[in-house]
């Protein structure tokens, strides 16, 4: 383990700070696998961040949100910003699982210094992605990033919660994917900020977004408050991506105007600790039941049904208390 | 709170046994609540637990899973078998925020008594969706019914966690959802013990499935192990449902044969002990993280980067010490 003064320590935080691309990838897996050094690392980078602008960008499968980055990466670029993708998304061509000709699309931005992909698997422990993806989001803005884009499928509690730490959450959709319906039922009306019909090449893009919109009409919010606009793109030919660029940075000075932006951030924090929190004492958890020894017993009675999950569950607790 | 002797208690849970589908329901609900003497009364269910046959249906969107279900409760019944379903897709018509017109499908199946359906959303505390499913699951094996049909969403986490609670699990995809790779990327590959390729009168469905059936003889088991089969059905019409009946019926023999079935469910028991004694401290540390009264300085500490998540996590445990 590292001690406060460890030269070496200091030395990979500096490197990370100075934007090294190699100590960054090492820091983040090092973070995976739970190290006490790299956490040690993300304390002291924790101070440099705070500044990079975080978007999420989901929705199901099929609506061609991978593409979409693709595009939004080339329009960040062009406005001279850099960018850094986390991609969460099981089904994404970014991440683990990816076969052959599905990175293809993102091989241009391969050779430039000012775009960084992370995939992330959403496999294992449980509230582990959440985790991961905070992590991650930290090292890429203490490196200096401007844009980091979160790539997550709308599908399922933990990415939905993903979406929660970003400042501006686009919503993907596309022609065919039940208009929007199946995205409310996701429960990602709610964290949209901006809505993407995507596809919009396809006969019943308009119908789609008539829909859409006609839903969001529906609970539109009263007073001032931001309004999720409705776009409509075609990532393949990169039709509408600057409006959405546009979108995402009217609705970037909206929050800072209007005191949204800190309200999310404080948000964004507490659940981020009570996550570390819950997270420590889950780790605790474990080992101590490895310790305990008395599992195999209660499973035993278990299975002869002479306990129940709740009672053994209580002694269990007993036991580490 | 109920004393062991409560004369109400004794009698809601004499009610379930019974099969008596309001109280089961006043039951669900109250277990979603988190009422202590919901938890009593499940207690008491549980000796009459061990019975019924899980199995898991679970896809990507789109796949038509919801369909199938339909169909796999009518060949049950034919068999003259009760059904329950537990629905934890947020996209699903049985779920929360379904539509009309979604719900008609099932509407075939609302005066039957041998069948119950219940929903349940993905929203809310983190590993809260598998708590609440296999509450239900063991309130419907104690009220006796023979099959329950967990259908889950094939994305996420969380989702794919729920899949481990069946006994077989029944990974449903469609021509045009990727050939199965978005089920492999998915992770649902390796939960699955039998595969659907469903809408198998579309014309690229015999390409589908021989896709995958080739990516499964990459990775097939050695010597007697269950080997997943892959069928093909047409929901709508009720083609192949039979054979999907019959293989799940196969795979449960050769479960039990080969001791798997026991091995399953030892695994399944020590997932959940560890899963409630998880939620046990969860609950705890909500309780007494609200008691500190030190988040809100921390928050503050953190918005000026004084300190870090990591930190300020650790503080906050050393205080609930």
């Amino acid at each position: 383990m590292s001690s406060p003064s460890d030269p070496t320590l200091d030395e990979r935080v500096a490197k990370v700070l100075a934007g090294d691309v190699r100590a960054a990838a090492r820091l983040m897996r090092d973070l995976d696998d739970e190290r006490p050094e790299a956490f040690e690392a993300l304390k002291r980078l924790y101070p440099h961040t705070g500044k990079a602008a975080v978007s999420g960008v989901t929705g199901l499968p099929g609506a061609g949100k991978s593409t979409l980055v693709d595009q939004l990466v080339t329009r960040h670029r062009a406005r001279g910003r850099t960018v850094a993708i986390v991609a969460v998304d099981p089904t994404s061509p970014f991440s683990g699982g990816a076969i052959l000709g599905d990175r293809i699309r993102m091989q241009r931005h391969a050779g430039d210094p000012g775009v960084f992909i992370r995939s992330l698997a959403t496999r294992g422990a449980l509230g582990g992605v959440s985790r991961s993806t905070r992590d991650v989001v930290a090292v890429f803005d203490a490196m200096g990033f401007d844009e980091v884009i979160i790539e997550t499928v709308g599908v399922g509690q933990d990415e939905v919660d993903i979406c929660r730490t970003a400042h501006t959450t686009v919503v993907v959709t596309a022609p065919g994917l039940g208009d929007g319906i199946q995205a409310q039922k996701a429960g990602l009306l709610e964290v949209a900020d901006v809505f993407v019909v995507n596809k919009a090449d396809r006969p019943d893009a308009d119908r789609a977004k008539a829909h859409l919109e006609a839903m969001l009409e529906l609970d539109a919010p009263a007073g001032d408050r931001w309004r999720p606009p409705v776009l409509a793109t075609d990532a393949t030919t990169g039709e509408g991506v600057d409006a959405l660029a546009d979108a995402i940075e009217a609705h970037r000075a909206q929050m800072r105007a209007s005191g949204e932006w800190a309200r999310r951030e404080r948000a964004r924090q507490r659940a981020e600790l009570t996550e570390r929190v819950l997270y420590l004492l889950r780790r605790r958890a474990e080992v101590a039941l490895e310790r305990t020894g008395g599992v195999p017993a209660l499973l035993d009675a278990l299975e002869r049904r002479e306990t129940d999950p709740y009672t053994a569950a209580a002694s269990l607790l007993d036991a580490l208390d």
